[in-house]
């Protein structure tokens, strides 16, 4: 498929429905409601499946495009949804059309437009709107602006390609409010969200010389802080933010003797390898595993595991 | 003058020195060490003036460049440098060219070319470079990357523009090696900032229904996080990261007696207007003045002076 294919395939139906992700961010909602909001300008009818989720994400940007009660569509296009198993709940298909931006795409939809090395979906769909609609008008500007801004952190992540920087130039030349997005998206957290790093930063523990720093979270720690599954977003990152810090790793309390282990390295350390010890794995910068012990049982045999690599 | 005049005054001397300004940023440094580089490779001497706050800074960035001890340059031009009162330590003029994106630049240069709607200098160096050097070698996008990117906070702060991004696309697409970049400018903290921003976050004062915080940074705090001068670069944005923050200030003791006040807010309270009522000033979203009070004594009267301005 081209995406002139994709944009034919748009103008050929009508009645659309947008899926966007189970656990939903940035990029799945920003595509979404980008692309209904096209298409709503090219005259059609479209609009987001409910994903139960959108609360705990970004309300503003999905809310306007939430498909209404007995509404009955004819087309689903799902974007930035990488395989069946990210449905959003309550979904369960056909798709007719997926656009996305993920290697591991599992071609579930009837057809599929895959561009496997952009760094966000927006950056994909950004280039359908416009075939679309013929220009970039604020709003759908941004909408896009998010979509492509949270999946990079910013520009920050090394997704980041001169493909991403130039296709958020262009946002910003047509209009998005980068500044009030950018305070909204990456400057501004829950107390909750301050105090857990707070006391994730204050009780870091060091191994191996400071090249390995792992955070043990707690249950006690969340209700102490106040926080809930949408203030531990991405807490995976933090223990590596250290100076000097090659390995490290987010161990959090399921409960007195179960764990889950995030570890991320900076390729020295091969992380996948060390989570195979555990009956875990991901990728060899960054893979998970479940361990059950406590969370000091665990960070004492993790970092053993870590030494043995090491030397 | 235009940057034709620029490369024109560069290739007619020989024998420079680029001087950075006091308190040198990535910018400052970024943009000094890529002209430096450029008018070596376009076969003349050039050094970067020894400023003596590069170890504070990125000194792998300015160390392959400042000048050797008996050096006796004959053309100095200067980056990202504002004014006079803005030279580093030792250094007293004359400046014979500046190349500036501050729109508050005194002219103190004998030529100036400067571009007041630049989010960094180091857009405008890119421009001299490209057309002194012809293109862009890797090692001058680097250089220039830091550039671009330090000032605008990788890109999350509202200087950043389109044609910044445009920048930092091509940059990238000379070979920049971002993702090592972003990891040691914005993705890497000290310790003893770390420590540091857990007390801030986990002391936090609210007033006005949450709309107002602030932070008190005593030196007892500086002390026990190990903190010094440079782990405290930028802490007056911290408390207006909190969500329903509009006023945020950080308090930061000097003595008993004695403290200095930053004010941020997003534009519905004057901080310049605050801020004069105790003989500070700055600009409307960001102002600072110091009390001759305890911290405590100053978030006190500082809180009644918002309540004021709120009411």
């Amino acid at each position: 498929m081209t995406i002139t294919d994709v944009v034919s395939r748009l103008r050929e139906h009508d009645d659309f429905i947008i899926i966007t992700h189970i656990r939903p961010d940035g990029d799945t909602v920003g595509s979404g409601a980008a692309l209904c909001n096209a298409l709503q300008k090219a005259g059609k009818r479209a609009y987001l499946y409910d994903n139960p989720q959108f609360p705990d994400c970004y309300p503003w940007l999905s809310d306007p495009f939430v498909a209404p009660q007995g509404y009955e569509p004819k087309f689903a296009v799902a974007v930035d949804l990488a395989e069946e198993k990210m449905f959003p709940k309550g979904f369960s298909g056909p798709v007719d059309l997926c656009i996305d931006h993920h290697p591991s795409n599992s071609h579930y939809a009837i057809e599929t437009y895959l561009e496997p090395d952009k760094a966000s979906c927006g950056e994909i769909v950004m280039k359908v709107v416009k075939e679309l609609c013929g220009k970039l008008e604020k709003d759908l500007a941004d909408q896009l602006y998010v979509a492509v801004a949270t999946d990079t952190g910013c520009f920050v992540y090394g997704n980041t390609t001169g493909d991403t920087l130039r296709a958020a130039a262009e946002l910003c030349d047509a209009g998005a409010s980068n500044t009030v997005l950018n305070k909204i998206l990456f400057r501004t957290s829950s107390k909750a969200r301050l105090l857990l790093e707070s006391m994730i930063f204050s009780s870091l523990r060091y191994y191996h010389g400071g090249k390995t720093v792992f955070a043990i979270v707690t249950n006690d720690m969340l209700t102490k802080a106040g926080a809930t599954e949408k203030d531990c977003n991405d807490i995976a990152s933090l223990p590596g933010r250290v100076e000097g810090a090659a390995t490290s790793a987010v161990i959090k309390e399921v409960d007195a003797n179960h764990c889950k282990i995030s570890l991320r390295t900076n390729g020295m350390v091969n992380a996948n390898a060390v989570c195979k010890k555990f009956g875990g794995g991901g990728h060899a910068m960054a893979s998970g595993c479940s361990m059950d012990k406590s969370c000091e049982e665990a960070a004492a045999m993790l970092a053993d595991a870590i030494a043995e690599v090491i030397e």
